[in-house]
């Protein structure tokens, strides 16, 4: 490409390194900052804010990315570019015109207003939900739906409010996709979970725990099985675990040990390893995509598909426990057997709280989350109704009521620093991972011998080539393909909710048939 | 103040904001960062600084210390500045003013010259002392004599070329100051060394060890004994110790565990906790000089004089080692009384590398660097001639000759850096220390009864008596005062050696005497 492309790239390159610095900021704040250390941090992070927001919105990206338009479409027609230039940078292009157009519709009173308005909410989400006093927080929650509303008009895409909010995180999707897709798991969620009730009389075994050196010792064990290169990776401790990305070749992941939840950790691990692994499969290591939004993650549905996949579909695996069982019998673990194992790394109960939430009913603490935020932000739904509606649809859906807003609709940060169009990422990961994994299944049974299933490859060891298929299959795309064209790409077919279902349908009856 | 004081001081603020981001990714580099993310933390480290030379350099920052420069000398005709006022604001724009023309008097070539050099001469330094090869360090080390020699004939300040180096870490440091300062101890010290050989006889119990809880908790006990508050200070590991203030509220350290040195973390921890004490002693927190020069610490050496005073006045003293030694026994120490600690803990052993060097030695590694640094930029040494050189000096004033330049003059990073000048900074700061020492003692016999002394003080715990002193005496003046002038004011004497070897040669004498 020419000299207007390198110039682009040099400037998204720039942006991309201020980028980096802020999210090793948030990573240090997490992990080493002594608290009161947090307002100076703060003063850190609104500086790089905002020298993001004007590189981001200014003039000369703008000519830039214009430049950059004309001479590729000047190449284009010269026939200077081969199929695949054509369709990479092109897409490069329309992205980064995308992203711009957004950035320069908003006008600058509002960006500011919304700014305030984030960081009180989410000052007045704490204190209510500390007194359990929703009441405290009704009059920020109004003001961040009317803000996002008026930001969504400023947008003026061809797309409802809450639609159009959802684009970051989800892009092209639409309500009646989210309909479409959720519609059977508010079917059959409800009667899966009345199955297992019987499942829940006879309980696991309760009031163990491992020390923190054993459960630190597994999980070293497992991300060296799982392909963890030491001169890449960090790992620490947060009070929430999370993975981030501070440079092409630097993955850092948190854990936290639960006190009495002895697979908390261990669980928590795999499934940031599988956001990690995804970041690190990205085409932008070493690759001209760095700083391009084609080395960057397509949506936060795929991301959550990863984490998911490592975490439920290979670690809860029964395969996995036939591999693992005696390693955690070693430690002290109460058990004596695979199965043992598995059924307590799978407890089917469900709860007032979605970060607690099982495979089973998470979907539906997913699913009243959705409809509320669309009928704040579109059908008038008023705030101060919003507890009993939660409370209503707990009852109706998982058949348990809250008995007060800090563990019902206070639960969740989200809401109060005014993020709409997120919470269907959760539960859409879990419908994309299902059905990836068929597919893989798939592929592994047509192309080799039996013992090359999932589980089958779990159960020897050899997740490496569970990883391999991922990184040529959905890692190496980036932001080339959206969440539903990268599942039509690899499975052939349409995202649906089946696969999930069958998935779940067949762990239930398999719990089930357990002595 | 006015407008123009507010405006001035805003845009320090933010530089301040800038430095501070970057102090985060060094402190995250060496304690968090996986190897192979060094590159990627090159290009945001080297972003930064980028910024910030624009920042300290630009003519919008020359304007605004021009009109506050006006608007101080308006107010002050005007009589409407208090005494206080006009010395510390003006202190604070003569510092200002001092480093915004250094900044601008290097031609731009020159400046990104050096930072190739730096680098360069780093990378080949690594060369060199990996294979204990001088020859391929030489060229560079010729380079960047040549362009620091160059940057003070740009700086054109009335001072020799190795005092216009010196100025950032000892400001109106000078030749003539050096030698009169340490002349007496190029003489003291050797015999105070051999005197003590006798002792090396008598070696201390050798081959036993603490296990690293054990001396993690030691640690933690410390630091509780001296002042830390957790809100404001965090603690991690990394190879080199250090300690680092990266905001108003929030100060980090390191500590390091080495093998078979029982005593290394637990010094090392007592060393950088004095440097961070001095940090958060300057007079910047909820203040306004927060971002001002008088906010920041005046010089290296006292900087040093700080970390010393808590490691070899108090953690080495004998009255230390009354109140502490059961706690060592206690978890294994091979230690049946005070004296056993305290002689484990001052071992006076000359030895070829500086960074393990004993309070007595230490300062003849310094002599020997000052010496040659001087000789390299003034007098006309060549490069080539200075492996025989070092050996030499070290034959001559400690008695022993390295084996190779490794553990020669390959052995300290600070000139492959282009590092001049600041060597001479840990040597006046054991002189400051033992000076600051002995009228801090002078005052508490004075004003209060005789278990006052600094040693009845450690002996009953109470470090905290020693640390107001500082705090009210030392930490508060900030740039205030340069080095010299803070021990004239503190000490009502000019800074000489005689204090330090006085505090010597009492050691020595009271390790001679054990039995």
């Amino acid at each position: 490409m020419g000299s207007s492309w390198k110039r682009l790239g040099k400037y998204l390159w720039e942006t991309q390194i201020l980028g980096s610095v802020q999210s090793t900021l948030y990573w240090d704040q997490n992990t080493s900052m002594p608290f009161r250390g947090a307002s100076w941090r703060g003063e850190q992070l609104s500086l790089l804010a905002r020298q993001l927001h004007s590189r981001q919105s200014s003039i000369e990206y703008g000519n830039l990315i214009e430049d950059a338009r004309a001479e590729f479409e000047n190449q284009r027609q010269k026939g200077n570019l081969v199929p695949a230039q054509v369709e990479e940078h092109g897409r490069n292009l329309y992205l980064l015109e995308q992203d711009f157009r957004r950035q320069k519709s908003l006008d600058s009173e509002l960006v500011s207003d919304l700014a305030s308005a984030k960081s009180e909410g989410y000052s007045l989400w704490q204190q209510a939900r500390k007194k359990s006093d929703f009441s405290i927080f009704v009059p920020a929650l109004q003001k961040l739906i009317q803000l996002r509303q008026e930001e969504a008009r400023q947008l003026s895409e061809p797309r409802s409010c809450w639609e159009t909010l959802a684009q970051p995180f989800e892009p092209d999707i639409t309500l009646v996709r989210i309909k479409e897709l959720f519609n059977p798991l508010r079917k059959r969620l409800p009667e899966l979970l009345s199955e297992v009730r019987e499942l829940n009389e006879r309980r696991p075994l309760n009031g163990w725990d491992l020390s923190e050196n054993d459960q630190q010792n597994l999980c070293n064990e497992l991300l060296n099985e799982w392909g963890r290169e030491d001169g890449i990776t960090s790992i620490a401790r947060s009070p929430h675990p999370f993975s981030t990305t501070l440079g092409p070749c630097d993955f850092r992941l948190t854990t936290r040990i639960v006190k009495g939840q002895p697979f908390s950790c261990f669980l928590a691990t795999a499934h940031e390893w599988g956001h990690s692994l995804y970041e690190q499969g990205l085409p932008c290591q070493s690759h001209h995509w760095f700083g391009w939004p084609l080395g960057k993650a397509t949506s936060m549905s795929v991301h959550e598909s990863q984490s998911l996949f490592w975490e439920n579909r290979v670690a809860r695996s029964m395969a996995f426990s036939e591999r693992w069982w005696k390693r955690f019998a070693n430690v002290g673990a109460p058990i004596n057997c695979s199965e043992e194992l598995w059924r307590l790394m799978n407890p089917l109960i469900p709860g007032l709280t979605r970060v607690e939430a099982d495979e089973l009913s998470y979907g539906l603490h997913i699913l009243i989350r959705t409809d509320l935020e669309i009928a704040l932000l579109e059908q008038g739904l008023e705030v101060e109704a919003l507890p009993s509606e939660w409370n209503l649809r707990y009852k109706e859906l998982i058949g348990i009521t809250p008995g007060n807003d800090k563990e019902g609709c206070l639960q969740d940060v989200h809401w109060s620093e005014g993020l709409f169009g997120y919470f269907p990422s959760y539960l859409l990961g879990h419908l994309i991972s299902a059905q990836l994994a068929e597919s893989m299944n798939k592929d592994f049974e047509d192309h080799s011998n039996a013992s090359s299933t999932i589980d089958g490859l779990i159960e020897n060891g050899k997740e490496s080539t569970l990883l391999d298929w991922l990184r040529n299959n959905v890692h190496c795309h980036g932001r080339q393909l959206n969440a539903e064209q990268l599942v039509q790409k690899v499975t052939e077919k349409r995202l649906s909710s089946e696969p999930f279902l069958k998935y779940l349908e067949n762990k239930v009856k398999n719990l089930m048939a357990l002595p």
